[in-house]
């Protein structure tokens, strides 16, 4: 039975069309820079919000409209629910979703219970893969919601707290495996604290190496070869989260030996909550060759908590793609829409013009990014300002032929270092603005 | 000739004293844990601030009244200002300082000529140091006010920019090595960027790393044993600076092969522009080993620029000094005030008024820290919190002999983790009132 | 049956106790200032947080042990919960609460029943206010949490949401009255927009100003004297609140007249979100003449949701008391803690603790305030620093007895104005610490 | 003599045009909506950051290459100053521009002899004025920089300082009248506190009222009848700025009875340091009937001081736009650039690249806006969505022909409020992105 019928597969229609059910930029087959619209961007619908969001928030309850909801937690719901989330995909034409372990399957009395639920909804998952072709980009393990792990998980000062996560972890790499998951990622929800004072952070972060370790060394056994990432968050729903952003992320990696195992998936709206651009984190990511995905939302910037909003500017997305491209472009990674509708968007049809709207963006932001690489202005002007490292002087000291005697002799007899030129921030701008 | 003639030296007069030029709480020579509170505090006066503020801010002149400026950037003048600095730590009791080479000494036309005014001061403060037993705790290169560092230092683009500051560097080293210095501070006021458009960020991320290393090696050619330091700020006056909190730097550390060479000098303002508290920077540093020094100060948290203002929070002095009391105290380091009076407090005599006020407030952190540790309550609250990792699974966890199969295979057995304890927030919250 | 039976009244055992179930600082009949520390205080409980408080977040459901519920939202449960309520606001000596409609009572399937399910536990509160001498401080309507509500109730878009509101309104009043509250209180949950594009700002307010104008005319219509409160809060749930600080209340009520009927009720955590400091919100409503009651809590300055701590920074409580005593103490209004403990806090023992933790700190403000105005040394600073203002041109000035050509005039004679003195701001903060 | 000579008149070229000094969408003659771009815009060029702008920071002296500057604060180069920024707005083909009393001439030894400076910068100003047909938008005073300030001026605690401030603008008002300003601005700087342990906020207030009913009796007095502004900005200099945005500066008029006599300078920085969009400022003043100007910049929401970059983002000038063609056009006020080139673009030409930037975008802006107003579909989505008070209960509420005991008894009798539409905000930024 279908939920959508009113509404046609999502088609191209072309910059002109007044549509608002179709693609006005994001035309699948369409080659840019070598590669087709669908390749570079391998867009991912997240299970938890479009199909678990209920628009609750500390305010007030649920307001969504979802008819095919019995209003039930049961395994036949949630089976039937994936159906549901699958003609959803189809009929955006999304290549990929995600999910966690309890977004698609309800957690049982036990963990036999939730083992089973979920091996019950996964076989439901695997018919829907097969018979349409959507793909899973990641899965993950809901390591946050359960009062059990109120205190962390892998951070948790309950060591049986711990434990259940690691069954739990290794539960959800089996089922992600078994779906043919192109990669898991370890968003750490509450592995932080709420108070410093009853906090030993250092051996909270030992543990938390320890369960990642763990994870790495079980994927091996099983085989799973998927692509590990870490997603930065600063803090919500804790004061503070160890993974708070890129280098925090990077630098318990190196710290843990971890580095050659994981990748990190960069959330804009995390980005901003942790007080820098999304651009910022993706060139760090990018530098240290750690940019595995990305969560492509947005948040408020006047507003200190995680709106997860659709992204509909065009300077983010601009922004996004051309790090994306400049970097190599999405490997196992994909633009994973982990956003959500507004409490007050609460019909269906609002699902379909969000997701449309964010798919349109990063269409129009890569080609927008594109025509910039091709036009090669914005590259020589980055070019032509770092020129001076390039031979001579700056050639040298990058090739280790300097130390500060030789600079000092050098600058005593030059007396002054040569004239800077101007950083052009404000003709950049207007340049990148020639691109829209 | 005296410039704090009407101001006797400050005194210890203990909690009950109402003379606003005495200490209540700071008593050097009281033993606290085994130290003197001197031993432990290490207080620092700094040059920038007390000695070179003038009270200018974007939107108006300097206002502070300094009768001992005769109004030129001299070198005698500076040379006349160095003791009138000698007088005021002395007045107050502080057994350290702390300078950028630009602040004692003008910038000269030449590299040389700077050189020459550099050594013209430095040889007052050496004679200034041995009459009154005050030391230098760390010397710096100014590397961010001349407009040749517009664009950075170690990381312009402009590669000469480089050689100045490395040439700059080595002097400032050679100097605070001369003057005994038990340490040398980089922070990287423009290392950083304005605009990612015109950035190459990974470059000069590199340049920077080859920047430090050649400081350690000529620290290491010319026998300077003292301490590294690297001081976090995320913003100010860049959009982004790479040092931007202790983890960001431990990345940096950790990539560049610096760990070995550096700790940190954290500042209670940079902490909080960067989303963190005070405790929270200090807890990262300390668990990591790297923990060096403070920049004693406090920010106001509802202003989004670096106010530098004298800390008197007792709450911020009490969680300094419990993390230095925790990770073994302050060894080269120190409270250095990297702070300044306000520009409506113009007179010599607040700048007694101001340390004097960030002194007591430290030494009042320092007893309380100290009676907390004595008194066992919070320290016991903690331990009670981890305690299953002390034994049972969790100690077996910790000692490598649990991989997921076991833990699942545990949990399975149990269906459910043990009950988690309160976290107890309010409790310790009014526990630590306790002790104020 | 007592679900407190381990928990003995709540004495004051002074400031040496280490009990942590005693009053360190609160003693009810001490007397401060002429006035006993009750009738200063007028400590309330609030029923929303206290007793309706699952710690459920945006990341996880509830976590609270509360044995007296039996998991059912019946009027029945509603009862029950109430005498519980009750036991624990007499154990704590609290001589004050504050509810809405819905905490106290289950919504019902219509208006109708909604109205009955009210009536039947207002039945029980009535009881429990007069056998235990407890009593309301303020009512007031939850017109956020229902979905009917989600566009706003006096500002929505939908007239019948504005009407419901109104019928609910309206029996929250009456309420009210019945049960001898002293106050009533809006807070524009969702009085506000989510997004500018869709909304008549201007139309919406005209709206809240109607509504308003017609709980002031129902009051009247039943006899209900008590105060009518606006609480600010600039944001969450929405993106921007119409009530968003003091000034924007003031400035509507004095746009729409109604400046008359109402006072403000502040909160320290709606301040920070607003960027204001608790004590900026506090002097601007008390010199508009509009200081009503405050909601007692605090923020995380470092996090951008309202995280409604209990309070025990006895700077923010001193600063709090001091503004209250200066604008001649809280009338009809009261010191309520609109706070929750934390959602690891999950214990009965724990909302003992945090109220202690909160009343103690608010006495402990009371009396150091108390104690700055008896010694005088500040107040004789502010008024030194305005003196020139006393008298001579200062008070021709406030006279009205000068204008441009005037000044122009004696200043052209005197060439310059008199010179300023030292603001002094690091000598009262360390005079402010004398008291603490 | 010509200072820029290399750049020819900057001419309108078309969206496809490369040519950085040419603009892509700013024709000036262009009808939009019946009114010509220019009669839309009123560009204006600010003399402060434009031709006074060193590039200094708090961290470093300035950087900018202004080779008419003869480094001296004389009165000849003041006027030679003048010339040449006429030049500047000539090429640039603005017809406004903007200043402060001391941002044209410099402050002298007395009164009488800053008086005198002005008088002679002011000469040439008309001058200059009569030959170009460049007119002055807005004079204002600097009542901020002069440490006679250091205070306030209106709301300083030295009653000379008050006295100086209206010396200031007196003659400010009479230079502005006798140059036709078409308005007057006061930006608080310094009218607000560092600390309110030392200040009487309420009594500032009063004087600051009276400082600006003297202005306005001078300006009849005189008989200028441009326009006065207020121009909210929440803190920097100081930690609270009295006007601190639309609401409390409509609050403080109100108060005051000064709101016939003002209008609201809005600038998009100030809003955002004040946690809001500029969108929502321009609806508050719009609403109040109070929007009179804006100055067009933009700041970075990751930075939390005011940096005054020029505007580029098509989001944001859209935004502008749109309000202000629903307000029905700036009348007396403009566009008036109050942003300045970054300390690190120090050449001539990037004056020219940033506003040619500026303007362009809000040509942009305006073309877009007119675009949305003229397909009407925003504007439907918003007249359905409030159609429930065009007629029936809604038209009736409005009306005033209900009270809380009508809608009660309507709501009793329906049950439930009629049901929500959604709040479509995802469809809508879509539609936004249709125009772009
Ligand atoms: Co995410
Ligand atoms: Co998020
Ligand atoms: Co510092
Ligand atoms: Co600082
Ligand atoms: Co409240
Ligand atoms: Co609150
Ligand atoms: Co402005
Ligand atoms: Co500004």
């Amino acid at each position: 039975m279908s939920y959508f019928s009113e509404v046609a597969p999502i088609r191209f229609e072309g910059p002109s069309s007044r549509n608002p059910l179709a693609y006005r930029y994001y035309n699948p087959d369409e080659v840019v820079e070598d590669r087709t619209m669908a390749e570079h961007l391998r867009f991912s619908v997240v299970y938890w919000h479009t199909f678990r969001g209920t628009g609750a928030d500390p305010f007030g309850p649920g307001t969504m409209q979802r008819p095919w909801e019995d209003g039930t937690d049961s395994v036949q719901n949630a089976q039937k629910r994936a159906r549901v989330a699958f003609e959803f995909f189809e009929k955006l034409g999304a290549p990929y979703y995600a999910f966690h372990d309890r977004d698609v399957a309800p957690e049982g009395a036990s963990l036999k219970e939730s083992h089973a639920n979920l091996d019950a909804v996964v076989k439901v998952l695997k018919e829907e893969q097969q018979r349409s072709g959507v793909k899973l980009l990641w899965g993950t393990a809901n390591l946050f919601s359960n009062p059990r792990y109120m205190h962390g998980a892998g951070t948790s000062p309950n060591a049986e707290a711990f434990a259940y996560a690691g069954a739990q972890v290794k539960k959800a790499l089996e089922v992600t495996h078994e779906l043919g998951g192109e990669g898991y990622t370890f968003w750490g929800g509450r592995e932080g604290y709420q108070c410093l004072w009853n906090t030993d952070l250092k051996r909270e972060q030992e543990h938390l190496a320890r369960f990642l370790h763990m994870a790495v060394d079980y994927a091996k056994a099983i085989g799973f070869t998927g692509q590990f990432y870490i997603e930065p968050k600063p803090k919500e729903p804790t004061k503070h989260q160890y993974d708070s952003d890129a280098a925090a992320c990077l630098n318990f990696l190196r710290q843990f030996d971890l580095l050659d195992h994981f990748k990190l998936n960069l959330e804009t709206n995390h980005a901003t909550l942790a007080g820098h651009t999304m651009q910022h984190e993706l060139e760090v990511a990018g530098a240290a060759g750690a940019l595995g995905s990305i969560d492509a939302n947005t948040g408020d910037l006047l507003l200190g908590w995680d709106t997860d909003q659709f992204p509909t500017d065009i300077y983010l997305t601009t922004q996004c793609m051309h790090s994306i491209l400049k970097y190599g472009g999405l490997k196992t990674g994909g633009v994973n829409f982990d956003a959500k509708v507004r409490r007050e968007s609460f019909e269906p049809i609002d699902l379909f013009y969000a997701h449309i709207g964010g798919m349109d963006a990063f269409a129009r932001g890569l080609k927008i990014a594109a025509a910039i690489r091709a036009d090669g202005k914005l590259e020589q002007i980055v070019a032509d300002r770092y020129a001076s490292w390039d031979s001579g002087l700056g050639a040298e000291i990058e090739a280790g032929k300097h130390d500060f005697a030789s600079l000092e002799k050098l600058m005593l007899q030059r007396g002054e270092a040569a004239a800077n030129q101007s950083g052009r921030q404000e003709r950049i701008e207007n340049l990148i603005n020639e691109y829209l």
